[in-house]
């Protein structure tokens, strides 16, 4: 096994196609959302990569077959109405190494570059710290001139967000992709960064729908949605009942400890 | 000394061999079985590795004498009445960095393909965090065919467990394996986790001489788990009587501190 | 990408230039006084480094667009009075592992070389754990021949200090400049550590421009130590406020926390 | 600057030369005895190791001059009455990384092989969380056959001990020289491991002075003894003193704070 290992399962010629990138970051917002479009899509799996970067592990799956730690690249063609054939980036972990986020990320477009992408989306969470009131969904571009397309989409560009740059591979794609020509924009949905969040991934999705032109059904993200939102009630009460508790460790609503 | 140094002790020939992977991991399960298997069989060393992974360290003998750390390559030639050689992976530590175990996995599937191996059992524990009832012995394997065989042996599949995968070597081996086309097995013997787990490891040797067909003496096993039964009574009871010392650290039975 | 990528962006001429490397550090100081060079100068962005070692991320700007983190070395041509032309080193980011700080220091260093520099400032920040009463400016050398010289200027040399060697970028191109025959001193405005401290940055800034013969305006670092001066203030009076609530974690005068 | 450079500074041809390592560890211990026979013996410095393997850091020293990290071999002629000729290996630091420590150790022993070394004896302190009361000097040797030649120098072989092995240079050097034919021992003064401890120094004077046949003056190591038991006593003093003191994190004598 070398530092990089990518594994082509099939051959596929695209058309103008678009990359998107979901992995694995703060609130699973990415990783929901493009997981979620390569379901819809029922897009084709055409690349594995492994990595000496990923944690050194193997996941079990419900049948207790193992599978190593990858990262995964599906095609979509454009059905009708659709102008562009999709990339989807998806899979288990991001790297586990300083080093290997760059690795991988010039992996991943020297990819682009062969399958003649131009623009590429990455997704990902934005974690604020305290529960979202309002959900919104910020943007950052690798190229000044995406700035109002993107706003036409919904999202939004905000002075001093995010303050911390952006960490891993949806920055560092932007970041490289630029040395290649390459237009790229990182979708972030507005999370508490506590707790893997399907609203937020909705918010995104719908920006991201607009901005690549497919639609999919928001149903089983809305679902799951509603889902955490029960959680996260039962979890104010619970925290309600101990306020009273000398010694308590969990704080206030702000407070939650991370859920998947 | 090179990244990783694979040093040829004794050239065997072997029919039809498996390999049996047993290095230090969760509740030492897995060492205190494959460690057991190479003294009842009395096998062979036939290679040593050592790798810049491993940690910087050596180890001091009884005698006052050192090595270096390594993992060990024992082989066993089929007795009268068993149908496989064995070839026995042991040593002192997993890798100590993250890369390390892709790249010593890797290794040891390059001297399995060398010998001929066509099936891999890795054992491990499996920590549930708490003492553990009915023993038990969870499988899972890189090819669903080998399931019901699996469980023929008395291992048992279960959905989402273990949850977290299954991490460094006895996991890399089953994934990186199933590239090369080799079959492969992890039996992980349910154990609390916190614990060396003698009794762990007598059900997980169960299971593996039924499957490749050894028969050893359980006695060595037992009498550790009775010490170690022993000494955890001894612990239960100095919990119990601290249970009224405001401050105390220690909880539980659930909660006992790592003992070797 | 490779473990570094130097980009050179305009190819300049150099007569007699000296290098002035300010990468965050302690206080910031470093950077503030090179960052604040590089604007008085309106000097000339000729070089952009780009690492793997560098921490895997993007930086976002005000209008929303991204760069990768990187160092950039500014040219600055002598005006009349001045008797080196300079090249600047600044930067987001010094290198995220151990051995990136030497991989990337030899690499500044060959461009150093390349340009024919014969002398080297770095600058730093002194950390003393505690508010500072006096500023001062503390100096190392690599070549003990500079030290009356630097005393000239106003630095001071004292035994024992900066006692803990000095870590990272500043200290190594002292270290190596050394092998390759080019002096180098290393300039430290003595700070509290806490806190950015641009009028520790005055204080380096005084002594640098006696040894480079520039003269540079003050008032933009003045006016920011006063800003900071009035922050200082208002967290001694909250913790004035607080001295009385039992249970409060925040320490006296010497304990204040890392502000930026 | 690579991986591990080696500078020559001075060619000389050794008779009979044994290797002593001395670098910094637990207690220092190594350290002291090995900074203190070069002292003694004015051997002369005749390599240089730099490394990206050492911290990224720079010392700086009395007179304000900046000196990197290294490792250094300092050679000595026997005198009259002396059987052997010395290679001193003494530094500032052990690898910062894990691998560092094999690529060091490696380095060590191609510069061992090449002086035509038959014995290294490593040094180091073996801590046991307690102040010592009677000194001794443990054991460990790549060789079973030195030992009780490593007795008849006072030096002493206990079972179990030390039970975590050896870490660093000073376990590495022995581990891998066996590999090269070298015989090796190591000696480890017993030692609180809290401070730094020139009375376990001492006693690892003793024993290895017999061994490679040196007499050295033991002036200076006892005065920075009685030195050190004077800071003890001190340190004694003021816990006893704050015993009285609820909530104070000070402990008992075995649980002195680490002070160089």
């Amino acid at each position: 096994m070398d530092e990089v290992n990518v594994v082509t399962l099939k051959d596929v010629k695209l058309k103008n196609p678009i990359m998107v990138e979901g992995l694995p970051g703060v609130g699973h917002v990415g990783k929901l959302v493009a997981d979620h479009i390569v379901e819809e899509l029922k897009a084709e799996k055409i690349i594995e990569v492994y990595s000496q970067h990923f944690p050194p592990q193997v996941l079990v799956m419900d049948d207790g077959t193992v599978r190593l730690v990858k990262n995964e690249i599906y095609a979509h063609k454009a059905m009708k109405g659709e102008k562009h054939d999709l990339l989807l980036l998806v899979g288990d972990y991001q790297s586990a190494t300083s080093m290997g986020h760059y690795v991988l990320a010039s992996t991943f477009l020297d990819i682009a570059e062969q399958y003649g992408v131009k623009r590429i989306y990455t997704l990902g969470g934005y974690g604020i710290g305290q529960l979202v009131e309002a959900p919104s969904v910020i943007c950052a571009v690798n190229d000044i001139r995406m700035a109002d397309e993107m706003r036409s989409y919904g999202a939004e560009f905000k002075e001093n967000e995010p303050g911390g740059g952006i960490v891993g591979i949806s920055g560092l794609l932007l970041g490289l992709a630029e040395v290649k020509g390459i237009e790229a924009a990182c979708l972030m949905g507005v999370t508490s960064g506590y707790l893997v969040d399907p609203k937020s991934a909705q918010e995104v999705l719908k920006v991201l729908s607009d901005a690549i032109g497919i639609e999919v059904d928001m149903k089983p993200l809305e679902d799951r949605a509603i889902e955490m939102e029960k959680i996260m009630a039962r979890l104010k009460e619970m925290e309600e009942a101990q306020t009273d508790v000398p010694g308590s460790f969990m704080g206030g609503d702000d407070d939650l400890r991370y859920i998947r």
